[in-house]
């Protein structure tokens, strides 16, 4: 993506810059100050991630991947926990200082993965993405699928009332995790309401959501549109 | 557990030893060497689970947390990365010696916590513990839950025939993790089949539930059994 040549040969990442688990990954790139170079992958048209060239990478046939020089990983949660590592001492520390912090990261990036993911993602599902697709999307699924979000955050407003971020008062891989669903489901889905009403939660969102990284993000993977 | 006295406080399992979560930690803490005490949580009965002073420590009101001291933790996943991170030079290298092994173990789990788990829990709740609940199981869910399984399975298959265990040449994290769910889908629900008739899985699963630790947990776990 970065317009500058580097001698050091710079990481390459398979995906699309739309995708919930690639955003997660170019968040945590673009925090940690690491170039990379984005290989665009047609999951709709041409499919290529279900061709053997891409199987060979990621047997499940699905996106991110990253690849470093000849190592390829893939799971968007493992990648990024690769990034942080591999880059400690440079950007943002995602992944906190300390054992006990990165415990806590682990913690809350497993809660994302366990709880808000399986929440969250039929509402983004049924009020923006299958509409695109030509698909109808259901509103009873949206609607349970906001309740069972809605206790989440109720437990997140409460850990949110003890500390800036998840994972404590340091921003972390936890938090970015949870950006682009958040993003999808307020300003695609129309549902800032369950965050507004919970005063931390929406605090929160206000801080991660205007972080220049995502902002610039959103420029590149949303070109030429606003969210306010 | 352990009998033995010490003078170095011990960490504390907040669980039950029959529990798919729990025995993923237990199972860390052996092979890590490191002493515990379980708490026993009553998740039927009196379901303590539920009540305040557990959900202080756990805001979902789930097992397992563990207590080191005053640091206290929750989800399995990230507790067997703090336990792995923490006693590094001890006992089994779960997490294993650089930082492409620990990639690639993060990779794995979390291939078992998004594709192997989802598919089999639902199979091992119908069949085996539904029953025990005194509800119905559905066959109907538990021959699709298979279905799913078997495709994870067929990855496998093509990893486990490159390297012996699933993160490469050392058994690790995201091996244990797979224990408690294919034991009881092998003992409890006779589906063992599915892994006879894919020779690399096969092997895979003679070797990790023939280890020492593992034999050890089951005769506590499930006291006068025989698992052959
Ligand atoms: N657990 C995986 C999930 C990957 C995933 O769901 N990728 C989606 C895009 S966000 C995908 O490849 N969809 C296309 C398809 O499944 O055909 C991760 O976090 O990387
Ligand atoms: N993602 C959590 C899941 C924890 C979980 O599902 N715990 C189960 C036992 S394996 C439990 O507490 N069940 C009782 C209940 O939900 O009421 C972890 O891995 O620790």
């Amino acid at each position: 993506m970065a317009t500058t040549s580097s001698l050091v040969p710079r990481v390459k990442l398979f995906g699309v810059p739309y995708s919930v688990c690639t955003s997660r990954v170019i968040m945590c790139l673009l925090e940690k100050q690491v170039e990379y170079d984005l290989q665009l992958v047609d999951i709709v048209t041409t499919q290529d991630h279900k061709k053997s060239e891409f199987l060979k990478l990621q047997p499940f046939g699905m996106i991110p991947i990253l690849q470093d020089k000849d190592f390829s990983i893939f799971e968007s949660r493992a990648i990024i926990r690769y990034i942080a590592r591999k880059h400690e001492g440079q950007g943002t520390p995602l992944y906190g200082t300390s054992n006990k912090d990165k415990a806590m990261v682990d913690q809350w990036m497993e809660v994302e993965a366990q709880n808000y993911n399986p929440a969250i993602a039929p509402a983004v599902w049924n009020l923006v993405h299958a509409p695109l697709f030509g698909q109808h999307g259901d509103p009873v699924v949206a609607n349970a699928s906001i309740e069972k979000l809605e206790k989440v955050l109720d437990v997140y407003e409460g850990v949110l009332s003890q500390s800036k971020y998840l994972a404590g008062d340091f921003f972390s891989l936890a938090d970015l995790s949870h950006l682009p669903f958040n993003h999808y489901l307020i300003h695609e889905g129309k549902r800032g309401d369950i965050f507004d009403k919970r005063p931390h939660v929406n605090a929160w969102w206000k801080s991660i959501s205007s972080r220049p990284t995502w902002k610039k993000h959103l420029s590149v993977a949303f070109p030429g549109k606003k969210f306010d």
